[in-house]
């Protein structure tokens, strides 16, 4: 069965004619003419398209309506693919490939034609030949995890793995991460690790290397070109930009967002442009202050999880809130309407919250704009309720800022007085 | 004081020096000349600028280093201010104009500065005399609530007066409501008056129409035009379009979203264009669908609001699943991310709640895009786990739909084929 795993139909039905399977090198002649590797397809997708991987490494999906020919050039090749360590330039810099998992490390599984995350940092890029002539890549597995299964106890490992790299003679770090998570991850590195002395780029892909149009390859090499050439400060998350094949994005690792589910170009800057785009081997830059407030590095790499994030809608239960209290969470950040609001029927369980201590932060499920408590009476009566904007931060920032706040601070007043400062460009304008 | 209410420092002085109080006439010379009502300031506003409200309605904020003279033109003109009735013509359609509150019928309360929700529709459409010209407006004050503070009761009370006028004689009814939660108000109505027989337009305002460059006006004389023009069956949601000061959007009630906490043109469609577009007189039309999946008319106006929305997060608390579940809750929609993933810490807690017989369904806080439950293990381990994923449904509609089908089902099977059905546009694409 895994000779023609994830074909059905119509297009197992040419395989089969043509004595074809999946690993074979094949000619594929229609209106272009092909050649390549024939790949294994998802379970679940249509029955009239092909995949082969060409020798660029780019995949193509070929529409069985176009095909004429299809030619078997030899059998099974996937097995022959091992991986070359990258040959070494001693005149060129040195950059550590750290991957945590994702699909931007992971490929179709050639047992179960599912996508799991199998590849390490080192397969990575001995299938990318581009990354052997900007720099000398180390490479290091540190877990193997869709993001939406990372924990903050997985940041405060990435985050003690990089501090220890902060006096190395790396001219930057890459991170492979699963995109799911990627924006909470690159905010908790950027409080833990503020004034971090070389630039760190995270950077995943929507589509794995082994589908067509995967943007694994170029968001790749352009976080290792980025970190090679812009001597920054800063954590960053490098992917795809907009709908043209080749317009890479460098966002600030605290104001990013994934905002599609499956486009290449998810990830956006929220309030503001991108702070790099990256064409090719051209790098522009659109930043024009400090990433980190401090240019001393500091590292405080503690967390406390007990901070939960509460979204406001119309009906949202005051026993909610409550049992909040009960459970022992020591901060919440809401997620408000518009400018910073939650309705009245909260007002008293808010008053129970304040008066156990806990810190209460107000962001806008709006995203884009800041938080103003000021203009209408809901605003000023839960400031007097004592609930603190955090002008615009993002909610998931604001969240991962108060774990980290909540971890290195000794009272309510000094946290209050950490999330109100810009630490690593999360406040800004 | 009230007579300078919300005025300081610089401008204070400049109106003390020229005797000018708050509810003068006043001429104001300058690079251009303006005659207009000195309107008070909101107490947090800037000390740069004085405010006038011009005869067209239109306010203007001027800047002080820009004025040469300010000249007293008549006392106190605000008391003298009282509205007039508007005239009716018989050969114009009838519009239903039903006010629940909000920035768009409020006003600056000349007591206190503060702006506060005071002003009555009819109130409110004799300060705009265009839309004598485009309908005989009705007008009804169904409540006066800023929308943070509006409850799944409140959505009932509207659809239940909409309903007794399915069959008026209106040619549409608008509803004037606050901006926060207008979303979430839209997507009941949807549900809960499937296939109601005429238009209706919800109508907000970002800025107060007291405030320099108010959207109030215009956006309401849109929605009147809209549905008076547009023999439509659907739930729409009209505010101001984009930078321009002319633009006006008209989108779907079910697919309509808040993403700027201040901006005039903060509403926009998720997945898909305006349905119309409104310049001036001039209404353009991208729909090219039925808004209601029915075309007859079938009120279903109960709700259950037992149902809780959680967004996933790295640290996302099992005990709070738990809590949830002992809480009595009957259904829990899920802000995943990416197409749709929770991390395998919740996996106990979905299990225990789904043999309770809670509705589990799948959204995704990246709000654009389509969950995709099949792509990747963790979706696969989430369906096999019972969770239903819900297509392109925006979290907030997904929440208030099950609002709705809890209160209009009798078991679970039943409230899952109506969460997958598209009733009105809900799902797209």
């Amino acid at each position: 069965m895994s000779e023609y795993r994830g074909y059905s139909g119509m297009s197992l039905t040419l395989l089969k004619d043509c004595k074809a399977k999946v690993g074979d090198s094949v000619k594929v002649t229609g209106e272009l003419t092909y050649t390549g590797i024939l790949m294994p397809r998802y379970e679940y997708n249509d029955d009239e398209h092909i995949v082969l991987k060409l020798k660029s490494g780019y995949n193509v999906g070929i529409e069985i309506s176009e095909i004429k020919k299809i030619e078997v050039l030899s059998l099974n090749e996937i097995k022959k693919e091992t991986p070359q360590p990258l040959p070494k330039n001693a005149s060129l810099p040195k950059v550590l490939l750290l991957s945590t998992g994702g699909t931007i490390a992971s490929k179709i599984d050639y047992r179960t034609g599912g996508v799991t995350p199998v590849l390490t940092a080192s397969e990575l890029h001995a299938t990318i030949p581009e990354l052997s002539e900007i720099a000398n890549i180390d490479t290091e597995v540190l877990f193997s995890e869709y993001s939406e299964n990372l924990l903050p106890q997985h940041w405060k490992k990435i985050a003690e793995r990089l501090d220890s790299y902060a006096e190395s003679d790396y001219k930057g770090i890459v991170i492979a991460h699963g995109t799911d998570t990627m924006q909470y991850t690159a905010s908790f590195l950027s409080f833990a690790l503020a004034g971090f002395p070389i630039p760190v780029a995270l950077v995943g892909s929507q589509r794995s290397s082994d589908r067509p149009s995967s943007d694994a390859a170029l968001n790749l090499v352009s976080a290792v070109r980025f970190v090679v050439e812009c001597s920054i400060r800063g954590i960053f998350v490098v992917m795809h930009h907009n709908e043209s094949d080749d317009l890479v994005a460098c966002h600030l690792g605290t104001r990013v967002r994934k905002n599609h589910t499956s486009k290449r170009s998810a990830f956006q800057t929220i309030d503001g442009d991108p702070a790099f785009l990256i064409l090719e081997k051209k790098i522009q830059k659109n930043l024009n202050y400090e990433y980190f407030k401090n240019k001393t590095y500091s590292p405080k790499i503690n967390y406390d999880a007990s901070v939960i994030l509460v979204k406001y809608y119309p009906g949202c239960d005051p026993k909610l809130l409550d049992t909040i209290i009960e459970l022992g969470y020591k901060a919440i950040i809401f997620e408000g309407t518009g400018l910073g609001h939650i309705g009245k029927t909260l007002y008293e369980s808010v008053k129970k919250a304040k008066e156990r201590g806990l810190f209460l932060g107000m962001t806008s499920q709006c995203i884009d704009g800041r938080v103003s408590m000021t203009v209408y009476e809901s605003g000023r009566d839960l400031l007097n309720l004592g609930i603190v904007p955090l002008s615009n931060m993002i909610p998931e920032t604001a969240l991962v800022k108060a774990m980290w706040a909540l971890g290195n601070t000794r009272n309510i007043d000094d946290m209050k007085n950490l999330m109100l400062e810009s630490i690593a460009s999360e406040i800004t304008g």
